[in-house]
């Protein structure tokens, strides 16, 4: 049996609670993964997870029991809890009585280096400023669906370790090469390794698929309400544009960047 | 002088409030536009706007005062409201200082039939039991982007006048032919009118780019949770594929499916 926690004033469960605030993720340097795939994602991504919180009465499939043995052997902690707490600590409508607490990690730009080195063709995906978790997730699950070699998260206002990122992004953020950095470091970075940067903006010179895409390129995006910086646009040497025939002048940020991911994929089979 | 509102208990904020919830729409058959973008749109596209609620402090720009008198010479009540009634009221994190209340519309499958009489090529973007506001609000953006000529919402687990819809889609709901219908009638319908019917599925015969898009083709996509209906699946006549390079199986369904719009507009530019 694992050990059962009954009460809202548990410190452990209080701990794990706080961790839905960013300032709490921060000083803690950890993070809650709620969800059965999001956690089985994260386990076959090698990251490191030190407590999962259960809760039976809400299990939804059979194979719980493997993965919280699973987990348990590689040293997790594991806590009981019922559904009063565990709704506290989920974020989801329906949680499936699955919730992670893991490490924060830090991957540095020096390991992108590394992955590509030798290759004459490559993708990375640098998202600026994202404001809306919803958004980050989405793209992350966009970009490991094309097979990004790596994607930076520059000057975000919602840091990785959202409740809603690791959600959105169903886990495809332990299963990639995920890096947080300023924008003046990722630039040197990408200028370094020879990278193009490419961005869309209704002024751009080409329609985005009839422009040739070859090599190492980076698509920068901006953030939702302002779109790329001055510092960004300026340093994009291909811009593209997006055709835009209704009233609205842009797209949701997280379906133009699947559009332009698409379009690389497209011309550049794997 | 605009007629000012202070207090919480007055009936008609508290009406106006009740609007955000399903039920209360569905009853009052009114509902919420917020955001000066979103409301230009709704006036835009002929939507009746019966009250306007403004709060001057948080205005962010200098054509307020023109949008709002010519909403008011429509005969719309205009009702001056503090902040902290409006925020209340407004579903964002930043406001903007505008809400209006308008009628819920309905528009019948007949009208998407006089629309496209005598065409050749139309595209139709049915989606059924979409869940999220969010989602269905950046289909509708990207399907004004495409000028698709109608969008059917078919069994909605979410309205079209949801506060979030509303915000998501920055208001090209009011400036397209959105029409909520049930499935076997819009099946029937689109049966009638030719159409081809095309989904995306992980056993789609064919890659989304590599399939002729041709003629009268409405384009099906399912819920979050379950993607299409039997119903649905079994009455598509194309089914693609969207190639799945990394380790998840699907993409959130609003970036999918503006992947499949802007191929449909890249095969046929207007």
């Amino acid at each position: 049996m694992f050990q059962q926690i009954t009460s809202f004033q548990n410190p452990k469960f209080k701990l794990a609670l706080s961790l839905m605030e960013r300032r709490e993720r921060k000083k803690e340097k950890k993070f809650l993964i709620e969800g059965f795939r999001e956690i089985t994602r994260a386990s076959l991504g090698q990251q490191k997870i030190y407590e999962l919180w259960i809760c039976p009465e809400l299990f939804l499939g059979d194979n719980e029991a493997a993965l919280i043995e699973q987990i348990r052997l590689k040293g997790a902690e594991v806590y009981q809890i019922k559904e009063a707490l565990f709704k506290k600590l989920s974020y989801r409508d329906r949680p499936d009585g699955l919730i992670a607490v893991a490490n924060c990690f830090s991957i540095p730009l020096g390991q992108i280096e590394r992955q590509i080195q030798g290759k004459s063709r490559a993708l990375i995906l640098v998202a600026e400023g994202i404001e809306k978790p919803g958004n980050l997730g989405s793209i992350l699950r966009s970009s490991d669906a094309v097979a990004c070699d790596a994607v930076i998260s520059c000057d975000p206002r919602t840091d990785i370790f959202n409740p809603n990122v690791v959600r959105s992004s169903v886990g495809t953020l332990f299963t990639q090469t995920v890096v947080e950095a300023g924008s003046l470091e990722t630039l040197e970075f990408l200028k370094n390794q020879g990278f193009t940067l490419m961005a869309a903006t209704p002024s751009g010179d080409v329609v985005y698929h009839e422009c040739s895409l070859k090599g190492k390129i980076a698509l920068v995006v901006g953030c939702e309400q302002l779109g790329l910086s001055a510092l960004w646009m300026d340093s994009c040497h291909l811009k593209v544009n997006i055709p835009m025939l209704g009233v609205a002048d842009s797209l949701n940020v997280s379906t133009a960047t699947t559009l332009l991911l698409y379009e690389y994929r497209r011309q550049n089979p794997l």
